[in-house]
This record gives C-alpha cells, sequence and structure tokens, in this order.
C-alpha cells in the first residue's frame, strides 16, 4: 500500500533526494569514498558545502550583507544562539506557540524580554494583530509558522528594530523578502533535509554589538569566519540539504513552490470547511499552509478515534494532533505531493459518508 | 584501484556500516520510509535511539549511575558545555595538542583554568608525566588521543577529582574503565559514526554543582531528562552509530578491537622504527595507536613531496601530515582494516627502496 507521509518533522523528503542521498552514502561522485567518510576540509566535500551555500543564497534570493551558516544543534540551539549574540539589553518576542515559548524561556537568560503580542488567550489559534514593537528592542522575535497550532505569519512584517525568524517550518515555502531581516534561522528537518543541521541566514552588520563574551561555538562571527566549518560540519544533512535545493531549482524555486503550496492548502482546508464532521482549529485568517489542523465538530468527537485508525489503515501516516490541541494534523510540507492530499481528502470523505 | 582511507575524520567506516546505512536511507525496516523522514519520536526510530544507547553502554561496560547522551555540535560544542555544567570555581586541564588548547580556551570563559601539565615545549610530541592534579579542582580534562600530534593516553589515569576526557578519537579502540571518569565525550566521525553527532558518558552525580544558569540546549540533565530528545536529535548519525556498534560487538568488542589495532599501529611503528629514511615524530612511550605521525629523517626531507605523491598515486588516502607537525599522519582508526597497513608498509619500503 502506497503511504501518504504528513510526519510534522522530521518530514517528507523528495524520492530523488532520498535516492541520491543513497547513492552518496555508497560513493560520492564516483570517487569510491563514501559522503560519510571523507575530510570536510578536502575538495569532494568543500565543493558541496560551497554549492549548498551558493543554491541557498540563490533560490532565496538573498541580497549582499548576508550570511548563511549551517550548524548543528537544531533550531533549538539558535533559542540561546540568538540572545547570546543580540541581546544586549531588552528584546521583543511575539508569543505564537510552543516553540515561541521555548525561544522566550531561552532568551529570559540573557535580558529582558518583552512580549510584544500573544495568541495564548486562544491556544495559539491566531497570529496577533496590532501590537507594538518596543523600538528601543535589540531585536524582535517571531515564528512565522507554528507547526503544533497550524498558524503562520505568511507576509514579510515591517519592523523598526532587526527582526530575527524561526522559519523551521516553512523556509523556501514561499518567497521571502530577506533584506526585511535580521536573522532567519531552522532546522532543516522539514522542507529542507534531514535531522542534524540548522541553517542561519545572518545580516552581518547586526553582529558585534553585545559586551557578553560569547563561547565560540555559539558566536555567529566565528562560523563565519570559518565558513561553517569552525569544527566538523554535519557533513551527510549538509549533502542531503544541497540535493533538496537542487530539486527545488529544478521545480521552478520558491515562486512555483508557493503556487503548488497553496493549492495543496487551499484543497484541504476547502475540503474541512465543507465537511459535516471535521473543522479547522486555526483562525483562517491565520492558517498555516504548511500544517493543516482540525479537529471533530463536538456532536462528533467521539469519531476521533476511528477516523484516526481508518486514516492509517488508507496509509495516512503521522496525521495524530499534538496533544495540545487533539484531534489531527496534516503537514503538508514542500515534498509532499499534491496526490498525498488527494488522497487524505478521500479518506476523510468516505470515513463522513459511512460515520458522519 | 582499492583506495586506503587513512583520513584523520570524517574517515573511514566498516563497508557493511555503510551499506546498512544507505539501505535505511532508502527504506527503513521495510516500512516504506526513509530513516531522514520519520518523527524521531514515533517508535522506529525510538527503537533506533534505544538501542544505540544500549550497545554504546555494554560494549564500553558502564557502570551504573551514568548515563549516555547523543547530541549535535560535535566535541567542539562540549569545550563549553562542560565548564557551563561543571566550572564552579576552577579547573585543571592537560595541555597536550591543538585541540587540549581549544578547550583551555573557552573552559577560561567560564572560570579559573590551571594547566596542570604541558608538552608545548616540544610540539607536543609527548604526554606529560608527573604532573599535579590540583586537588581542590572542579574537575580535570584530559585529551586521551592527539590527533594532529600522534600522541595517546592510553590508559585510564587516576585523578583525585572528576575526571574529563575527549575521546573523539580513541573512543572503542580499548577497553577503558569508565569509573575512573565523570564525563567522557567526543565527536562520532572517527571510531563510530558520521560527522554530525557527538556522544557523551556523564556520571550523573556531579552535575548540578554550578550557581550559573545554563541554556536548556547546554545543560546536560535537560538532555538526560529528555533521552537526548529534548530536540530533534541528528536521527541519521545516530543509526549509523548504531550500526557501527552492532559491527563492533559482532567483531568482539572493544578487547579483540585493542587487540586488532595494536597489531595494526605495532607493524607501522615497526615499519617506521627499522626504516633509513623515515623516523617518528612522538616520543615511543607517548605514541598514539589511532594517528601515526612520522616524517622523513633530515637527510631526506627533500623526498617528502615525491613520497607523498607515490603513495597517493597507489590509492592512499589522506596521509598529509597535519601543518603542525608536517609529513605524514596514517589514521588507522577501527574499521581501517589491517591490509590498507599493509599496503602502506609496502608502498614506504618501495619508495626507500628505489629513492633511499
Amino acid at each position: 500500500m502506497k503511504k501518504h507521509n504528513f510526519s510534522a518533522g522530521p518530514s517528507i523528503l523528495p524520492r530523488k533526494v532520498i535516492e541520491s542521498t543513497a547513492e552518496a552514502v555508497l560513493d560520492l561522485n564516483g570517487i569510491g569514498l563514501s559522503v560519510m567518510e571523507i575530510s570536510h576540509r578536502g575538495k569532494d566535500f568543500q565543493a558541496v558545502m560551497d554549492e549548498t551555500v551558493v543554491l541557498f543564497k540563490e533560490i532565496l534570493n538573498i541580497p549582499e550583507g548576508y550570511e548563511v551558516l549551517f550548524l548543528g544543534g537544531g533550531a533549538s540551539m539558535q533559542f540561546c544562539m540568538v540572545p547570546y549574540n543580540l541581546l544586549q539589553k531588552k528584546a521583543a518576542y511575539l508569543e505564537t506557540g510552543t516553540w515561541a515559548k521555548k525561544a522566550i524561556k531561552e532568551a529570559k537568560n540573557f535580558g529582558q524580554v518583552v512580549i510584544a503580542g500573544s495568541s495564548s488567550d486562544k491556544n495559539f489559534s491566531y497570529i496577533p494583530e496590532n501590537y507594538e514593537i518596543p523600538a528601543d528592542a535589540d531585536y524582535f522575535h517571531i515564528t512565522t509558522n507554528n507547526t503544533i497550532f497550524g498558524t503562520e505569519i505568511s507576509e514579510d512584517i515591517d519592523c523598526p528594530v532587526p527582526l530575527v525568524a524561526d522559519m523551521s517550518s516553512d523556509i523556501f515555502s514561499r518567497p521571502v523578502d530577506v533584506s526585511k531581516y535580521g536573522i532567519i534561522y531552522g532546522g532543516a528537518q522539514k522542507n529542507l533535509g534531514p535531522a542534524g543541521v540548522s541553517f542561519i541566514v545572518v545580516r552581518k552588520d547586526i553582529l558585534g554589538n553585545v559586551e557578553r563574551t560569547i563561547p565560540s561555538m555559539l558566536d555567529y562571527r566565528i562560523h563565519i569566519e570559518n565558513g561553517s566549518m569552525f569544527n566538523t560540519p554535519p557533513c551527510l544533512p549538509i549533502f542531503t540539504v544541497r540535493e533538496t535545493l537542487k530539486w527545488l531549482k529544478e521545480l521552478g524555486g520558491v515562486s512555483e513552490m508557493q503556487r503548488i503550496n497553496l493549492k495543496k492548502a487551499g484543497m484541504l482546508y476547502d475540503a474541512i470547511d465543507k465537511s459535516r464532521i471535521f473543522t479547522g482549529t486555526a483562525e483562517k485568517r491565520s492558517r498555516s499552509v504548511m500544517n493543516v489542523c482540525f479537529v471533530m465538530k463536538d456532536e462528533y468527537k467521539e469519531l476521533e478515534g476511528d477516523f484516526l485508525a481508518f486514516a492509517q489503515s488508507r496509509g495516512m501516516i503521522g496525521i495524530k494532533g499534538h496533544r495540545s490541541v487533539g484531534g489531527f494534523r496534516a503537514s503538508i510540507y514542500n515534498a509532499l505531493p499534491v496526490e498525498s492530499v488527494e488522497a487524505l481528502i478521500g479518506v476523510m470523505k468516505e470515513f463522513e459518508n459511512t460515520n458522519g
């Protein structure tokens, strides 16, 4: 039976990327050695690293003055690296969910943290509006896509101070005006590659303004000086990121990706909105294009377990909702094909017809 | 032509491990999904993580009271995590090379650092003896194997304070009396797996004695509480570590590994010592079983470039010495077969016969 992989992360990767990774694990470029057993400073891996950076900058249309880093540790490490490098006195955060809260918690170890806006009053089911960003903050931090709650800030906001964005789960899903950001970071394991590497896009001129001593491994400047090779980088995950970027470029880049993503999300939200038994959990204006969260309407609540089992029996993987929201979550990242969304909609309709 | 991979790290992995990794990249356990695209919290990956920990503890014979962690960031991240978690007032370090110096540099950000012993006077060509470890130090840090200089502390030393060891390049090369250590850590990319994951063996009762606030991602206690899954771990590198541990167990464990390693190192050092043109750089009593450093004797110095080219033409990979030592370095880690050592010795003899 065909499996449809709606996992929230680590999540589906393009089959072509999986196959070329397996090939490089056996033999990179026909050199007779695995990508796992060569020096990161040799010409074969240096070429992988260089091309990954070039593709990343090209596809995301990154202007001059920015660097792209690939480091281990995941986005969670960035929750402390961002304030370590930027927070001198005060930082502002937008509280839009679990991951934003984790980022806020770490920042509090380094200085004053102002919550500029929050949607905690309604279980993070919307993106706050009309909040004020303090003009004297060292930076303003947002989580553009909230994987658990299915909400997304899908436009590049105007910000009077350096804007720092955790884009772990929507990077490369749409064009981004990078010039509006000071830092964009995230883990690779949704739209970009396997777990084990994070990306950091950083505008160089915002660094160097804090007084504290920064451990070398947590200092963006050290990693910039060393081209992400201050220490041995996660070579294999970086190789896979390059393969994903090649796939994305070939497909037509982020504009084409956005068109496909809007189509997939539109189809699924439309099916939910037209359903008698299912209903979406996020406010419509805040809906994520990446993670579609839905539950059974109150009168059908007791059918949730049945639907989950039914969907799983039809090859739907990873659609159980996070415990903070309940119900279901379909993560429809870049690599998820339209056919998988169609399959899920088919399963939902079939269940509704027999059980609604 | 067969290649003989003497790379210093990332370095040779057992072919069986490479093949099973490639297989899991395509399809893990026949579930129809790649090990790269499944949830780290699902049963399939949890089983990988659990088995990796069990094998690690079993093969290294780790006593009660210790935890094994697998984190991103590499050994370099441990250079700051160790003092973050342990250094309240004063720490002692043994300065045996480049990596020890890097660890010392990071520790100085956190408190007083005493250099208990150093071999910097002779370009780190030996392991210091008869040094004194301050009894009031929070811990004593050693680098058991010095990859660049080819020296090794191959016995478990007695230490009056918690002993912290960077074993990046000799872990699993010999039996270790873990009970003598507070922390053993290292990057995986020599004897254990691909780059992108580090291991930390930590005795739990030495934690929790510093007053500073520790960022969550740098706090060993948080990672222990969460079984190395406080955030998404580097899943694919961890999978490969498990495969390497399975290979090692099947081969007979660390005692058998040590026997093979001593044989390989003995053969190569013997060839160097008997050579008219080559000479070893490390003091004999301090010689590393993992990294064999040698140069041309003064009168043949001008032949070094020729030998390097000759050896490379015969399939020897990664034998150029580090610039801090010059000459040649053959890294003969666990996965390097005896045949590769024989091939190198053959090439050395052939060169000596025609050029010496």
